[in-house]
């Protein structure tokens, strides 16, 4: 039995099977994997009482353990819900396959032909938290791309994704892929996070979703590579060239159209020459939202001059991702000054510049090394969905591998193809 | 006085000085970079004798500590060795700089030009053994594609190391860099390797380069992400369609053109339909150039056969990075033996299939998971310079980030830029 089993010899064991699983996968046709995305998405919808059934004992168990409203609101698997994470799937099936493609063959000197064809990593494993439809999104990606995925999520879930886990073994098998493809870790012990976290031999890369704790903990502990976001402190920066119009409405959006995405902004920087002018429009519309303000003196004293409250920023709130109702200003003396500040308390993630000026807006792309840099838009756009990549496993803040919103080809590499005609090296 | 910190604060103060130096070489121009490569190149001649005469040290020093004539060779530093380092920099200036680049700009239909930028990785760490001209690669391809480096050399060339890396500083301030861009560990304290391989925060990437039992003990330790490549098993199997005068062309160059090599193949799997036409050609190339077969059953026999000698091979063989003039053979049933073997034991670095068939040519491309995978060519292409990337760091045997030899590119990777009128989400 494997449950006998400790905890590094049940991660082996399931590490066997997705290598295994990987190759299946890898080889599978895409009309293949579309047809078992499309019998995953069917079964949501057949199995709506299956699911509900198993999601209300993780309700009641949550509740007995006093978890919060929102927490129980996350964790709740209602019937629009599941159509939603259905027709999820099926805009996952209906995405081009990245697998196979082949780029760049070019001539080399020795004759033989040299370009690169792009391939699944092989094991993913997936660490996250509450929400249950992560398993369904994930295993949808992870499928598409041809990788095979190893599912941790939150034991506060545990009924819901075994459920869910179940369903997309059974629609894999139908489809004629092994269900491994697809595991789930339908054990609490946190000793086998522990374990996967440092399967260098059977998984490729781990994707961790969550709250900020559970990532820096696995990030501090981790020797698999990791596909992960951290911190989302994401700047705007309204320079003295700024169309002040525009300039009002990007912070607003980017402030307050929702408050608690990693890519709202949560410090806005002014250009001093333009403060006087700008400052007052857009204090009035955090005034009118009920936003915080927390200030240098110098903005402080703007906005208090037209009679809007603010308090003053401490050191800490250059470094505090909110999450909320609260921006941190400050004004600034130049663009150098601008960039130095992202570049001290950014997180690279998302950063934008606000301005008509060409050398201004060259050097903010060039000089801020963030996953996305922007210029005169709201930095909410930095999302899978808006660039196009038609689904988003998450985030990266990370330098190597994948920047920004990951997709299917995040969960992808190349690997070099060569083409001969009997040549060896001379 | 940095020398009374502790190693974690040593490693911290470089990587705080690293991270500076990483946004001055990250926006520098190309002709700014390139003009500190042509006076690194110029200098390297111009101080041949300072470098020997550090370098005389390091040669006393291991001669008394008993080290190895081979040894003492890659450790030597002659003018020939010097005019080489100086002619690889100036190959380096002249590759095309591939910081800045954009592509797909695309508009979406909110109205942003999302596309992508190419950028430096940031601050790189490079741990490497005995030889020196490692620290002048390093130091241009770091340049050159607007990295910081940290460079953590072996303490038996220290003094080479330290001459070569002041020499590399002395450029980059005459050219109007920040020395920093190239920092030294003028220390043999092993504490400071185990606190680079965790400093997440200073250093974006870790390349190791040097034998198996280094990057093992690395990679079983480090928490910053690494560019690396363990083993090269790498494996040459000639198909039942194959071409069989080429395939023993290619055969002969993939073991036998150097043994040294980690894209030599260590491995040769023959179909049996034609082991039989095959086996006894190649034999009597290996017999000729001393080279060991050791071989499956049927081989062997067919080996002996024809009046070679061969051994029996052991499980262990299959598993076997040679390094030498040693070859394992086996006969395979069918293209599926021949694909499960190479992924069950290998290394993911280089394999090839010798076949004039183009279903077998199409699953091998797709289904074998290594960094290069090769038709009808000796897998001694598998080499940066072979393929066009004009230098090499080293080659990676990883599945994320970049697969097989790493030159510029892998060095850099792509963030996202979004470029605007105003746009905000809806």
């Amino acid at each position: 039995m494997t449950d006998t089993l400790d905890p590094k010899a049940r991660i082996e064991a399931m590490g066997q099977r997705a290598r295994k699983a990987a190759r299946a996968a890898a080889k599978a046709p895409s009309a293949l994997k579309d047809d078992a995305l499309e019998r995953m998405a069917a079964k949501l919808l057949e199995n709506v009482e299956r699911i509900a059934a198993a999601n209300r004992e993780d309700l009641e168990a949550g509740r007995a353990e006093g978890l919060s409203g929102a927490f129980l609101d996350r964790l709740a698997l209602t019937e629009p819900v599941l159509a939603r994470m259905a027709e999820g799937v099926r805009q996952i099936a209906k995405l081009e396959d990245p697998v196979g493609a082949v780029r760049d063959v070019k001539p080399r000197p020795s004759g033989i032909l040299v370009g690169k064809m792009r391939v699944p990593l092989g094991v993913v494993a997936m660490i996250y938290e509450s929400r249950p439809n992560v398993t369904i999104d994930a295993a949808a990606l992870a499928v598409k791309s041809g990788n095979a995925l190893i599912l941790r999520g939150g034991h506060e879930a545990i009924r819901s994704n075994r459920v869910l886990a179940d369903i997309v073994r059974e629609a894999l098998v139908e489809a004629g892929l092994p269900a491994d493809v697809v595991q789930f870790i339908d054990n609490p012990d946190r000793a086998l996070v522990g374990e996967l976290i440092r399967a260098r031999d059977w998984v490729d890369v781990l994707v961790p979703r969550g709250g900020k704790g559970l990532v820096a903990r696995l990030t501090a502990e981790a020797t698999v590579p990791m596909i992960k976001h951290l911190d989302g402190i994401c700047h705007t920066y309204v320079d003295r060239d700024a169309d002040l119009k525009m300039a009002v409405r990007v912070v607003d959006n980017a402030k307050t159209q929702r408050y608690s995405p990693c890519n709202a902004t949560e410090t806005l920087l002014v250009h001093e020459a333009i403060a006087f002018d700008f400052l007052p429009e857009i204090a009035r519309i955090f005034h009118d939202k009920n936003v915080e303000m927390r200030c240098d003196a110098l903005s402080r004293r703007i906005v208090e001059g037209v009679g809007m409250s603010a308090i003053d920023a401490t050191e800490a709130d250059w470094d505090t991702e909110y999450n909320a109702p609260v921006i941190a200003i400050k004004t600034v003396a130049s663009l150098d000054e601008a960039i130095d500040f992202i570049e001290t308390h950014g997180s690279h993630h998302t950063d934008a510049i606000i301005t008509e000026n060409r050398t201004s807006t060259e050097r903010f792309l060039r000089e801020v090394d963030s996953a996305s840099v922007m210029v005169n838009a709201s930095t909410r756009f930095a999302d899978g969905f808006e660039y196009g990549l038609g689904a988003e496993i998450g985030i990266s803040t990370d330098k190597i591998h994948v920047r920004g919103p990951v997709g299917l080809e995040g969960l992808t590499n190349e690997k070099w193809i060569v083409l001969g005609h009997g040549e060896g090296r001379s």
